[in-house]
């Protein structure tokens, strides 16, 4: 936390990367990688939706740490005995530790962790989803969507970089400023932002090109928690998304698009929000609200066109046992 | 705090009431008394209005204390040299331990204090707003509205209750559970409530009759704090006033209402519940939302008749002095 009371991440995560050519010692390969995430987490959602999208469910598999976790890590408390089948560990803190027995940063989901070592290989969020896109090609489903395409990422990156900086951070900026005025900045910076991508978003359907892309993802995970947590928990609260028609159609748009709706867990968003950041709700009360209906809602946006996956289809449902529970969504 | 979790509100106040024929030894007289509010609270909203709906205000005379308090007491920290320029004291508290130097419950506004004595007559709260409508008849202003009407008293006096226990006092409930289970308990009956009321309110313009009564009144003061603090501070948020459509016409054309919005004090609102109650917003930080715009939209409720003052007429602008600050209504 500066001086000043604003919000800082700590933006250093492991950067090895998993790659066709094996380049930092970790190739593709099938069954080699488990991809650990908690459906709660905005950074991890990114991943689950874009492993889902692609079809990778088969060849890497995913673990699920519960909504909570205390200060030494996301656990696997939903797992039978609170352990996950494949790692055989209890806290992902303990791949982290396999990797570098003094670990000194944050213990974050997601993490793709090599299973024969059992070590954590990369929790660098940003570049797991286009390594997904760009280095599992071989492993694509028929019919996976290109979700960064080449002659489109200058233009993903650079709309991403400024939805990171004031959307998908700049809600935490809001939430955790511990001073009046660094609040006042993040929530100036965030609204203004959110405008800017209504203005944007009002004559095409979706952020880059005219197909679902990487940028879309990124920013989706941020606007589904929006009502649910953001809201109210983190203080963002000039108007809800379901008032910010714009965003509120191209969200409910892409909520209804297998994919992204259906790895959403709001039982799990609430309860993460509400009951691990005591400093800002020391009750851990988790709200009932908000209505979740409106999700389902028509949202028109099959008018301005777009192509959703492009040339390629939509992945059918999830597999078994990665459901989103009963009650959990909308 | 009861061992469920349960928000209980002391409702023990000094009952002591000022009435026209003085039987309690506190006759009603021009001058003699000074009504003590804090324009962020709601019960003290109430006399606000009512005193300003029936034109009391040259001969109750009015003291402002600020939106915020310590443990000990509302103070009046927005009077020059932080005093009441009428009383002469810096806190609430002392006009309190006037009229009982062991007085052991909470200090509350509002609270009627008889000048001479400087001590308190009364902060029964409800009992104040009845009895400025029905014991002081003598000064009420030419034109001033019938907000007790004999014929409709019992009536009024049924959807009050109703409307306290779930509403006004429900909200508090939400916000100050200490369980789970009491926190959805009193969420579940708000909105059970507000639904009610909006089933009642979408074929009539006010509660009770068809002019603005007391009844009106007090669910004004809970509706005008809802969105911007209620819904997200005290998690009642399964929508916002401004998602429910009668509730939010009725609050507007309440607030359109001379008398209604500009007794309204956003800023003051604000900072009260978010600055004081560090229990549940520990870093006293205040919002900047909602926006606020809507409350002067268009509501349509003059299509379902009504009228407003009865056969009265509205009232003229605040006193000087009294009016809400530039910047702190909508």
């Amino acid at each position: 936390m500066a001086a000043t009371g604003e919000f800082k991440r700590d933006v250093n995560y492991i950067d090895t990367r998993i790659t066709a050519d094996g380049s930092d010692g970790y190739p593709v390969e099938p069954g080699r990688y488990r991809l650990v995430v908690a459906r709660a987490c905005p950074w991890a959602n990114r991943a689950i939706i874009v492993r889902r999208l692609l079809g990778l469910e088969s060849v890497l598999s995913m673990g699920i740490c519960g909504p909570t976790h205390d200060e030494r890590s996301w656990t696997f408390d939903l797992d039978p005995g609170g352990r996950d089948p494949v790692l055989g560990i209890e806290r992902i803190q303990e791949a982290y530790f396999k990797r570098d027995p003094h670990y000194p940063r944050g213990i974050t989901v997601p993490a793709i962790v090599d299973i024969p070592t059992g070590a954590v290989v990369t929790n660098d969020y940003k570049q797991i989803t286009l390594d997904l896109s760009t280095e599992w090609t071989a492993y694509h489903r028929d019919g996976a969507p290109d979700l960064y395409p080449e002659k489109l990422r200058g233009e993903i990156d650079e709309v991403a970089e400024l939805v990171y900086r004031d959307v998908n951070n700049g809600v935490y900026r809001c939430g955790f400023a511990s001073s009046q005025r660094a609040y006042e900045d993040a929530y100036a910076t965030l609204f203004a932002r959110l405008d800017w991508l209504s203005e944007r978003l009002s004559g095409q359907r979706y952020l880059v090109g005219d197909t679902i892309t990487e940028a879309d993802v990124r920013l989706f995970t941020t606007l589904a928690r929006f009502d649910a947590v953001y809201h109210g928990h983190f203080k963002c609260n000039r108007q809800k998304l379901a008032e910010q028609p714009v965003l509120w159609a191209y969200a409910r748009d892409l909520f209804q698009t297998p994919g992204f709706g259906d790895t959403t867990d709001f039982v799990h968003i609430k309860s993460h929000y509400y009951e691990v950041h005591r400093t800002i709700n020391p009750t851990g009360i988790v709200p009932v609200g908000p209505d979740l209906s409106g999700w389902l809602t028509p949202h028109g946006r099959e008018d301005l066109g777009g192509r959703p996956y492009g040339d390629g289809t939509p992945p059918g449902p999830p597999p078994q046992g990665e459901a989103v529970p009963d009650g959990h969504g909308v």
